[in-house]
């Protein structure tokens, strides 16, 4: 187990928005300040936190002092109400530790269009901020989960010349939400020394090619947020480490993304997709979502049926420019599509190979040289379930 | 019942192309040749009749004596054999019927990646030109079945200084489809008298307002086509009854969609979606489209769950640049969501108004003076069942 970075507490208790009375409100302090970068979600429309999240990384330049992330409530949908209960959240927290309220981060998941209750929250501050400490990042993860089933944590450490830096990251489940609860939040830690600048840059490429190639039901949520926070307390600076940061950085990411996938409500199968010989990697993303968002593709992975027909036919629709008769597809060692039409293979084999937790489907599109993975799932009647219970 | 067009000829047999040994092969003959017009899918991998029937109505200049049509095999991602089978169907029946091969409309669906065995279906040629009369509408109708569990057929009447217009539909499903089955197929047949190009522009616009109106699980098929025929029996020119001709085609037509949807594989709900105060049409459909495809959506409905923060969430993901403020959502006669925000309301009655086959939800924008009506379904457990079935 690798060690939390340094230069950040954790804590984490039950303030009672979940009713299911478990921990629901989770904390991370950065005592001597922490550069931040983040990235939200592109729906329109957004919840509050977010709103408030984005303009205090503003004021603030890039400065965090505190995170604070509810669950069981996503304050989205909530008008002005729910911009004050947002902001008075972060408020209560900065004068509890002395610092400016635009250097609290809001987070909150949970259910759509119910007032926030901050008045909960700032009740626990107190014991929130007495438990706080260098070991309960774990605690952190088990409290910001929603539809959950696994708290989701991954970790990395470079050395440097006899120090260590390090980097955690914590997330919870988007996609195959339940009821009303929505979102993928994502925090991810590190003790290297680095400006907002720099580590923005880092970490948009380090989601562009985790979070933004996974893809569950095809829904984006209200509250998706990712949030990088640097303290600088292994004082070493990103320019010594910049390119192990950067690979740190993308594995944990992808590694996060590959855990919320596999534990995608009712998901049976992960699916990678390898999109090869695309224009570029644009398009072979384009191509990658149009057949993980195809409902009758996932129902045939949901029963392990090889059916290239219908994977052929998403390609077709997704907007890009193809040449069918150029396409391959390959299920693990076997073709099962040559030049887009039918190629002999064996169904069994295929059906097996089909029938395990996680497998790959290849695709060679003979079109140029970009190449990209993308993780998705399998859309099964349970999915439909959990989703279909009469619950607002 | 009105009575079918005059100048068609229908025709329906069992070629022994479905395993089910239903019927399977669809003939209309217009002896004295029928003005066309047609519609097709935009999915890049195009079925071999798709190519063929599109190429055969620009060599013939949009006059046609003949359609043929096979169900159980889609003649797909089947390359240039494919290509063959489709050209000799065609070359086969204009020999026996004496017109030009490019005068023959082809259309196949059902499994894609099979070779078309179209010596079955030149084979049952002679029954079928036999059995051609002017009554069997309602044979043709159920030959070109798929999945589909009751034909489609809708009807209307111009009467024009005693004589009278007829206009005849016939479809078969789209969506919602079986493993390796596909395609939305429609026939709609008239005896006014009319150019290729006057039946082209009416087509068009009565397809926007329909079929382009519709979604059942946001997949395009490789086969989708829409074929108007005039034969000019009436002795009624188009120019006599523009308006009225305009109207009965928009009628058919959404009778014929609306049929395709509520005969959805797996579908217990049909959804009236009416978008009101876009900014134009296009933007409406796009919301209406988001909304319609989104599985959190979907399953709500399925369980019949007024959960208006997905139907909030699907417009702010459409890509349609909107303001959530000035949302506002109603459930038939109930309001749910006032400026994007929860809007109290009694659960128990939207619970029960969704329990209905059928019903509506409504959506104002606040954004513009456009208005669409776009009809979708649930996604429900069945849904997954059929389509998960292995049966490649």
């Amino acid at each position: 187990m690798i060690e939390p970075p340094a230069g950040f507490l954790f804590s984490a208790t039950t303030a009672g928005i979940k009713p299911s009375g478990k921990p629901d409100l989770a904390l991370a302090l950065a005592p001597n300040g922490a550069s931040a970068a983040a990235m939200f979600t592109r729906n329109q429309v957004v919840a509050a936190p977010v709103i408030v999240g984005r303009k205090n990384l503003q004021i603030s330049k890039g400065k965090v002092r505190a995170v604070i992330v509810n669950a069981g409530n996503a304050n989205c949908a909530t008008g002005v109400p729910g911009l004050k209960a947002a902001i008075l959240t972060c408020q209560g927290l900065a004068t509890a530790i002395k610092c400016k309220p635009a250097q609290v981060f809001p987070s909150s998941t949970g259910i759509i269009g119910v007032p926030l209750p901050f008045e909960k929250i700032t009740a626990a501050l107190p014991k929130l901020l007495a438990d706080a400490n260098a070991d309960s990042l774990m605690a952190f993860a088990t409290a910001i989960m929603t539809t959950d089933t696994k708290s989701k944590v991954a970790a990395e450490q470079i050395d440097w010349r006899g120090r260590q830096v390090r980097l955690t990251g914590v997330a919870k489940g988007a996609g195959m939400i339940h009821p009303n609860m929505a979102t993928m939040l994502v925090y991810l830690f590190t003790d290297v020394e680095a400006g907002p600048r720099e580590l923005q840059s880092c970490l948009k490429t380090a989601v562009d090619e985790s979070f933004n190639n996974i893809s569950i039901d095809g829904d984006t949520s209200t509250n998706d947020t990712a949030l990088l926070l640097a303290s600088g307390a292994s004082g070493v600076t990103i320019k010594s480490v910049k390119k192990q940061f950067e690979d740190a950085l993308k594995n944990v990411c992808r590694s996060l993304a590959a855990q919320i996938v596999a534990d995608g409500e009712g998901v049976k199968h992960v699916v990678r997709l390898k999109i090869e010989q695309a224009r570029n990697t644009d398009e072979a993303r384009r191509i990658a979502r149009s057949i993980a968002n195809s409902p009758l593709v996932k129902t045939s992975w949901a029963g392990a049926d090889p059916n290239w027909g219908r994977l052929l036919a998403a390609i077709g629709y997704s907007g890009v420019t193809i040449n069918p008769a150029k396409i391959d597809i390959y299920l693990g060692a076997q073709q099962i599509c040559r030049g887009g039409m039918a190629f002999s293979f064996d169904k069994d084999v295929a059906h097996e190979y089909m029938s395990q937790p996680e497998y790959e489907i290849r695709f060679v599109l003979g079109a140029g040289r970009a190449r990209l993975e993308f993780l998705s799932c399998d859309l099964t009647a349970e999915y439909v379930r959990i989703n279909a219970d009469y619950s607002t």
